[in-house]
């Protein structure tokens, strides 16, 4: 029983069935009837005029919208926790050319106006040191938790006010979004959100992430760069309609939800084990070496996090008794 | 009937049930099973130990290897007409951070011996110019010519002469093998290349290429230069479930020899319209602009080339009846 | 009796002499009155108002220039010989990060409406290639050639044409215009240059070019990136000191004009053996090897341009009687 | 009286007459009879064989330096007040194509072994990220702290525990040695350091640092991306000569000890408002507001630094009764 990663959990029905509906000659790159529909999908779905460009890795996703953002010798603030910072094998870094990285404070891996307003405190306003000139913050966080639009929108605030390109990170867009119960309107660009990079492969994709852009003119150099980057697969079209087929039915929504549900459930057994309030799919918990042996011994892997903690995550498909099983025996240490 | 690309072809029976069997949840990245089968599989392939990365895209191969092979001070020596230099949008300068490609002659985008010495005898020697440090060809080349072991092994004598590291860009490596009809062996490391971008989305794949190293130590760096550059995949294992049904069974050899004969059924109606031998799967040929839309009226879709050619690409799974159609409709021009 | 290079020159006393006034505590990086006077200076040479940056060397001045024009997925049109393609390894791809040069052709290394059509010409104007984003001509040219005003206005016009930035490689800017004995203005600006690496180096400074921007806006990004490249010197007065007194009691045509004075006495003796018009102060000529053995064991020290080609380069305080003796011992061969 | 910075004091005698000296032609570039000698020279100094380049400012070196040992996908860890994070506008993520810095702690700007250690442990140890390569001191540091060999030493242990390459920003050196009293040699690279940015421009140099390479095999690919940085001066000679002359007769030593004279001067009688205990020729000290406009109304020039904290630093060439005027400008508050 495997609580690792939603990153390597199985693509869902629809999107295998998108595969086999797209598998038949049509044009190569992006120029075939999928990735036509791109736009307007999420355009639709965020009710105002958007450019969603596929690629195969949040990485590369949040590398593009970043580079697109800030200019080499500018700095992105985001968080110490931040996937971009620590888990990316500095891809911000190489996509942007060498931007540099601000580091930013909060609970759970979530950035506020006066952690932000603390690194922006310390840049030098002269050419010696790096202009600020985006932020970017991951929604659902690195800990599970979730921005709330009012939240996102005060960063926005500051973002306009100081003049940042805002970006979010949302490998688990859809986990944050279905806690937050609100629009994918409201939790993004009315909230001042410039681009998006929107997962959904831990959402049960197989290999397709969609950049969004709120602000349409920052994509014409980005399909460039994504292109320079070898991102831009000749056979694109699997990508786009995976995502399509997700957002088909709301099938997106669906499986994020079953993941939260899971974790809740887990949660609920956790009680005051848990380090982080859980509001996405990931639970981090205060385990003994020998809870977390004695969890392991009855099939549960999961990753330790730190001395003393453990990460467990839940997948759109987790099975359900597995999760029973995971909170009775969690509740039981 | 579309002959614009193999590109644009649909994935083939074998590379779908891959998908389909691997589609279960496992380890992230390249932890599972199947990756971690590739560097065996392309062992024994090559009769040699190689290490093997799946790659999404062939751009991003020729990305990674040539910046295993050449620092951002160096130059890497290849054909004025190769796809490296003029259809990836500069990602081999991205990727090596800003090398020069420097540019060779050759008949039908073949670098020969002499082609490649007079590139050489423009480097200056001092640090005013950037050292020629690798030499990329393709094969089968951007015009469907193929290079035979030996003319490689004159080129890796060449390389080795000159400490030049040797890569092949093949993203059409099979039609080239089945046309040379040698072993993976002889048509590569034997011949002195020292890594190769082993093409199978042309070829049948969906979405996997594979980034082979016959110098296993140039694969270290690049492990991180991949995930760096959003290329490491999170479900790394459709990529390399691909490329292992592929090769079982010898997929990947029938694949490449139904496009090519489809090929030298057209040349043979083409007769002396043929710009180029036909060696692969690509034909190019002379046609009047009322020969084109003649051509084009009768239900054939191609790409112009320049004014008054044309190219025509056979893919792994064209209709035989198209082609027999086409091979009339050319003779009769 | 050296005849390599002018870049070897000494310093002119009008230099020298300025290096001691500023030689007093003041204000560091730009902040001090030198380095204030300098918009003001080269404006009101221009007639036009530009933003001027010192920096230490021509390829600095010529990486910012490109790095402030074309994007690193762009392309800058440049003549095959020109400097910034052989002989700065790779300073544009550093700087630009990674943008690719596009080489034309032309006699006496002159880029023309002509061969610049041809090598945009091969542009794909999709996102597979690199979008020609600038040009870069050299005046006076790597052979000594000049543009003449209405030749630059001819370029310029096609850059506007084609949408391209126009720059100005100027490492000897001032042999060319005591040539063409025009207005700098007539020269740049008003012939549609949008930037220009003004040298002064080559021309009796000792440590300073001008990177001037006709169009201001470039300059603001211009200013970080210097830093970044280490290109900002904390006593960087020294640098604007040079330049202003060159600029004052025209030393700096003064200069240029005694190189070129000495070149067109060299040109004459060496009448037919001549490889191109001399038209500012380098002199390439025929000569066979024995010969030129011959002009070294009198003394006379040059570099070897080509097989039985030799360039020689008169430097603003050439020895009079050094460029006579030259003269009588080319036409004595 | 300004005691802004070393950084825009006056060139000493002993360079403006090195200047002269080598004002006359030779040859262009490192060619030179003075640039020759560099490697000699400071093989003496360090009682070891280097290799010595030069450039032009203190940032260029550090970014050489820094590339020369860190890839990009690498990691350099620093302090979190040194100068390559904060004042560099990002130069080592230009110089080495994205590295990341790895900030840690520790008083006065100086890292410790526990410092060290606490950020090399939140390193991930597998691609996804950047793993450290290098470390980077400052000596003396930023606040004017200086580390004496066994503090350099114990680091340089640790770094080769780590693998680590071991750069020292010496922009004060020079001042650090004559604190240390120790020998050039035992503060470096008998202390583990591999590379050092030795500065000359704020001890009375005009242009001129030391970029030593103690492994003298970093210094070949350096050669390559100084040129390509635009830090190969056509009339480098005039960098040489500044830096032999002031080695020469110790006229390094003398200006350093001069500036710190003048700084423990000053901070005799800063007494408890010192901030930082003074070791080179820097003073922190604490100042309200209405002490510092009382220090300004007396004429004495200085940067505010903080709330309450004010930057001053003493040149080589202080006149000393200003410095006794501020001494007791600073006791009498």
């Amino acid at each position: 029983m495997r609580f690792f990663s939603d990153n390597a959990a199985a693509a869902c029905p629809a999107v295998m069935q998108a595969l086999a509906d797209a598998n038949r000659q049509t044009t190569a790159y992006d120029g075939d009837e999928w990735s036509k529909r791109l736009d307007g999908a999420f355009s639709d779905l965020f009710e105002t005029p958007v450019r969603a460009l596929w690629v195969a890795t949040g990485t590369a996703a949040n590398g593009l919208a970043l580079a697109a953002m800030c200019p080499p010798w500018g700095a992105v603030v985001c968080h110490n926790d931040s996937h971009i910072q620590n888990d990316e094998c500095g891809a911000p870094e190489f996509y942007t050319h060498g931007a540099k990285l601000l580091l930013g404070a909060g609970e759970g891996a979530k950035l506020t106006p006066d952690t932000i307003a603390a690194v922006l405190g310390t840049a030098r306003g002269d050419v010696h040191g790096v202009p600020p000139a985006a932020l970017s913050i991951t929604n659902a966080t690195e800990y599970g938790r979730v921005y709330t639009p009012d939240e996102v929108a005060a960063i926005g605030e500051l973002c306009r006010a100081r003049k940042l390109a805002f970006h979010m990170d949302g490998a688990r867009f859809t986990n944050a979004l279905v806690h937050a119960g609100c629009s994918p309107a409201d939790m993004t660009w009315r909230a001042g959100v410039d681009a998006l990079s929107f997962g959904f492969v831990k959402n049960g994709g197989l290999s397709a992430e969609a950049l969004i852009f709120f602000r349409p003119g920052l994509a014409d150099a980005t399909l460039y760069r994504r292109k320079r980057a070898g991102h831009l697969l000749s056979k694109g079209r699997y990508l786009a309609a995976q995502m399509l087929a997700m957002l088909d039915g709301d099938v997106w929504l669906a499986n994020a939800r079953a993941a939260n549900d899971g974790a809740t459930r887990i949660a609920a057994a956790a009680g005051d084990r848990l380090l982080h309030a859980v509001e996405a799919n990931e639970i981090f918990i205060r385990v003994s070496p020998d809870e977390a042996a004695a969890l392991r011994a009855q099939g549960f892997d999961f990753y330790d996090w730190g001395p003393g903690e453990a990460r467990l995550v839940i997948s759109w498909d987790q099975d359900p008794r597995d999760i029973v099983s995971l909170a009775y025996a969690i509740a039981a240490l």
